[in-house]
């Protein structure tokens, strides 16, 4: 990785098309937003923006396979992105490209094709500035956690609680208290052959949470984490011959 | 579960009718072999055998809703699961039904689809009598050890290598060793939502292992083990009122 | 098991003769609100009380060897345990003995010694009610939620906050969302060596935690978990013969 | 970490001193076999040499608070290291030091407190020559796996075979085969609190195994990860006034 990570911010971009509230908080639109900060970090070496609308949903082969870590803002048309393509994101994980998915991509396909479950989770939306979230550390000697305080404290958020249908995660790392009275999962690390997942909770279209900075670190954090670790070799099935002499 | 653990014994059924070896080594079929032992163990309410040849291919409604536990032996003719039908086993597993997948069951539809990964291995058949194996102990506190013996030795088998495509287990309990120099992890456990899953390596359809004492022990065990644990509730994605007052 | 599980119920025992609201909370003592549900349950053999003032601490070798599942309640006097005894009771649960650690047993010698971490944790007595704390489910597939509402609620508790300085739980079963703005993970399972260890956070001296329906219940069903798989065999450092011909 | 990770290696150093078989294999002692590769990478910033007969032990306040990583290789004299030294060891690693526990290091006192269990397992060794190991590759995402082939051959190794006293790992990086007939959990990783602890079984006073280039990159590869994340915080028990009003 002596050129810095290959990062692809793919974001679905509908709801800066068409909500008003959702274009006020990021004129730039939601990928930019999450983009513009790991631009300017070390071992960064580039940011490719991919959206629904792209060519081939901006997850072309060449795109894929230019891509070390790829985030994953979607919301409104999980179901537009073609299995076929959902297929090629979640071989190109398994093959070692990282995966952050982040708020309502966890109903997206490529996540529910890793996790091999259903992804359902409690949700709610209150009023106009939603809630408050306070993110605990859970496992402070992960890499994810470097720099960040022993909670995130988001004043306005969109709730999801818990039971969340996904498999336990191989690293746990951070617990949301909600004001509502729930409690979520909502930072979860996975080992899926030889790539890796992190799903992240925070995330909306119309709250300013992809400015904060504490998000903003612990995404590029899982970033250098997922970053592929270039195993030589791979996973294929295959008849081998003994190792050891039988007779 | 006062009335037993109610287990439908899933076979493919097709080596039976073409493999003049597999019909001598299980004159009654492979499935028959599994479930007998079954059949007369305490805490057993019921065991039905179902077959790819079977209407529905054996996954009609009222037989995966009349299941607590499911085995499931497949080697040649996985595609022939239809997508639905593995849809609908997986979406059972995630509702409660246990699932226990035998030796090349790696590669059904149902398991790879739980798994979220390829679930590919290396794999070796050594002329007519394969070779050692040798499957070890690595978690006795687990329930699946009960009656188990440090390692269970298997003297004709196909060999299976890592690196085996699966997610970390929730618990690894066999990690085999075999005499042409590979490893794998041969008992494996998973929670998913729900249900559970066990992954267990040995079986073939030639080779007499499913007469196995210890073999037949786990595999009783593990249904004792996957026993749905008849939770209230289920997995939803639901908008939900807050539980504390908020102003 | 064919008689039962033989449970012994430990209780430092000391509020209850200092604290008068512990007095009238527990008239009989907290050990007796713990063990008094478990008597009448399915598959309990005997339930035996031990004090810190019985003979040798109640954790003579005849009591430990005689136990198949120990609850553990401390709060004021950890210290008092001896060395000895606490490495008495870990060696037993390496061995095979279940272990459920309650409340601020957290801080407990033996659990402290089986963690091989400090165990620390915030807390918060709150008033003379304490506050609010509501128990999610988080993983519905465990035999320990047989039973078990997607949360528990308990309006009056002492509160435990993240971080808790614990190994990350083999599995994480009950996450705690607290009024005054915490979490905690109050449902975790272990295996060590031949044996199990369950912390459960919910209890207090005073708050009549251990009468609550839902916390009773799972207490028995950790101890049903906990039971001893009673496998052959167990953990020594040994020098053996090759189990292979090596010329 | 912006001036290199700072490594200890600490080494009984008592074969070296007593086994002519040991002075011909590391003619420089086995700590520095071990430390002379760290010296040369990239991200190293030091490497310090204690050993059991150093001043304190090797192990006082001054070369544990400098230190990031520790490296720990003992085998004859686990008993001479003071409980109170193995103590400040464990608490170093609970703070977020890194220690890597090699080959016989698994019933150091460090290793087996922060471990909570016995740690035992079975050892042969072989005549002159020991006997063939092969380490496969478990976890290929894992960055300790980086540069690492799909398997590690040693042609001449102790044994050592389940069952290992140990907590499940967090991440099964190894398994090894060996020529005998057993099986291994080879290379373990695991978080405890703010630190991290990596067991890799390779290594011998006399087998010249701290050579092999693989081995090698294997223990740098695990310092880079054990690195402190150095999170702002630690683990304390405190008493903690509510973030959220409570009437």
């Amino acid at each position: 990785m002596s050129d810095g990570i290959r990062v692809t911010v793919w974001n679905e971009g509908i709801h800066e098309k068409q909500l008003k509230r959702c274009q006020e908080t990021y004129p730039n639109g939601m990928g930019k937003a999450i983009g513009e900060y790991l631009e300017k970090q070390p071992g960064i070496g580039s940011v490719h923006y991919s959206e629904l609308d792209s060519p081939e949903q901006g997850l072309a082969d060449d795109v894929l396979n230019g891509t070390d870590v790829m985030t994953w803002w979607g919301h409104t048309a999980h179901d537009k992105v073609t299995d076929e393509n959902a297929a090629r994101v979640q071989k190109r994980v398994l093959e070692g490209m990282g995966l952050i998915v982040l708020h309502s991509g966890h109903m997206s396909k490529p996540f529910r094709r890793l996790m091999g479950t259903g992804c359902f989770l409690k949700w709610r939306e209150h009023g106009d500035n939603g809630e408050k979230e306070r993110l605990w550390v859970a496992d402070p000697s992960h890499p994810i956690m470097n720099g960040i305080p022993e909670y995130i404290e988001l004043p306005n958020t969109e709730m999801y609680g818990e039971p969340f249908g996904i498999p336990q995660p191989d690293q746990l790392v951070f617990i949301s208290w909600f004001q509502g009275g729930e409690v979520f999962r909502s930072g979860c690390c996975w080992h899926r052959e030889a790539g890796k997942v992190f799903y992240f909770r925070p995330g909306h279209e119309t709250f300013p949470i992809y400015y904060n900075e504490h998000v903003r670190r612990v995404i590029y954090n899982a970033v250098l984490w997922a970053a592929p670790t270039r195993l030589a070799g791979g996973f294929t099935q295959g008849n081998v011959q003994p190792l050891e002499k039988m007779e």
